[in-house]
């Protein structure tokens, strides 16, 4: 761990540089329901992206099938204020706390990208949906959209 | 989202098929305490590592740094009991919730790996750290070893 781990004086782009970008230039980064502590996602992040969530204080992530900045809403509305950023002992994985408005993150519509579990139960495992849709991704999005999701995250 | 989202019949490994895998054949796994909700840790499985957790319930990873599976707690005894595993809506990420045993999953002696926290209070952003040392890394893994941390999770 090489990153500083007290405040640092410095280049003012000190924190930035304790992060461990991969080979692509993305790092993960988690986003956790503040309030919950439910786990809504995760997406990738490249350094642009952290320093335009850092300054706004809205999730931006780095779409990989885009190739462009992903500013979380800016579709469908449902933006995500950061509360908390915390980093890893690597500081190779991000960990946002965030409030996500209108209660959706998940492109089909649920509160959450995480709604199939390992169903262990029967004879083979099995992913089960756990999870409602809870709005319509068309209603979302418009009907004359292709879902505008960010594939791949 | 080519994945089934409900269970389906078939070849004994069609919930494997599920799992996009990235070009290293790794798919990153988030541990969460299944009790608490606090996010621990994030690291990386191979086809392997995610055969043997679903078979022993038991947290496997694959270090990237020592290239072989990593089964978490096999020095520390700081083992994960895993209760529940989800897949999102892309099949590139795991969740899993689990019972981290002597409650600390951070190689530093901390409870989790997200110890540091973005502080945007002062002039320049800082990472400062929140979260403290439960027990001496030294004590955890015995003195004469260098702390094996599988770096870079």
């Amino acid at each position: 761990m090489t990153a500083p781990a007290q405040p640092a004086s410095g280049a003012a782009e000190d924190w930035l540089a304790a992060l461990r970008f991969d080979d692509q230039g993305l790092i993960p980064a988690i986003a956790q329901d503040a309030k919950t502590g439910t786990v809504l996602m995760m997406a990738w992040m490249n350094a642009d992206a952290v320093r335009e969530t850092v300054r706004t204080g809205r999730a931006v992530y780095y779409s990989r099938s885009r190739a462009r900045l992903w500013r979380k809403g800016e579709e469908s509305g449902h933006v995500q204020q950061v509360h908390d950023i915390r980093l890893d002992c690597d500081g190779d994985v991000l960990l946002l706390k965030i409030t996500q408005i209108g209660g959706i993150a998940c492109h089909t519509g649920r509160e959450r990208c995480f709604y199939r579990s390992l169903d262990l139960d029967g004879g083979a495992p099995a992913w089960t949906v756990q999870d409602p849709v809870l709005k319509d991704p068309d209603t979302i999005y418009g009907h004359s959209h292709a879902h505008p999701h960010p594939g791949g995250h």
